[in-house]
């Protein structure tokens, strides 16, 4: 969203995995959608399956933080920007 | 999946809240799927995005965890599931 | 502090347990308290170290924990302070 | 631990604040042993403190986190050992 960032594009190979993998990650979305219209359905099973969504989620977010570090932060004292790269970052990374 | 828990059953109003809520989260991964066609993007909007969706799937969970722990662990020395119960919870509980 | 919880207590061998590790996890932030003197202390040295404590922490909680569900959690229906022990339950939990 | 960190040190800056804060996390688990010795406490109470020592330690982390950023990530191009930096990133960055 515009500034330091409008050269710092994520590479075509990582957001073509990343596309891949969100789209089963939606799949399994709708796949825990129907799961919850069945009325006996159990609560744990319900868990399991978002938290299986979440690994998910946390392996396409690694796949995208890996590349952001190595096309972009590590050279971020050469283009100048590292104030802004680094607090992005952090702010990124609080509670992950 | 049997065994102990086939009556103890998500409660109908958290399980529409639920569905609701990952029907809305299926847009939210839809959206970023269609962020990652462009060329242009650039990798720290999209981890943005998918923390707003692990923000969200947390939500849903804490949702239908606190269900399970109103509904069916605070009962569970009555019923003599106990082991059972506990054992399922912190399996879910890992890492969370 | 006080209310419904003043019957409830940490079983005797948990608390030894975990008072034991939290010995050991003392120890260990010592040592870590240590590595700081030194000028020459490698940042990602420091991190895996920290990470290590985060880990023996969580592995302490998760012991209480256990113990918490299987002795006052499962049995709240029966004494009647279902909604204590939830609320309370979810507030430790958040982040976990 | 030798190789290519030998000249990355931790600013002194941030290892004095780093040491300080472990100066006080050590008393906090002191404190949590010593509650541990009171056979009436309360498993809640106990959790409450880890959790807050656990938020402690990942406000040092963080802290030396984004020192290693500023001083040694954003350079890592220049150097020339963007692989060893993004790799020791990685692995300390799972499961935060």
């Amino acid at each position: 969203m515009g500034g330091h960032c409008d050269s710092l594009r994520l590479s075509d190979r990582t957001r073509g995995e990343a596309r891949q993998r969100l789209l089963s990650i939606r799949g399994h979305v709708e796949g825990i959608t129907r799961m919850l219209d069945d009325e006996s359905l159990y609560c744990v099973d319900a868990l399991r399956q978002i938290k299986a969504v979440e690994g998910a989620l946390h392996k396409v977010a690694s796949l995208i933080l890996r590349s952001h570090l190595q096309d972009h932060v590590v050279s971020a004292a050469q283009r100048g920007d590292t104030e802004e790269i680094v607090d992005e970052l952090m702010e990124i990374l609080k509670y992950r």
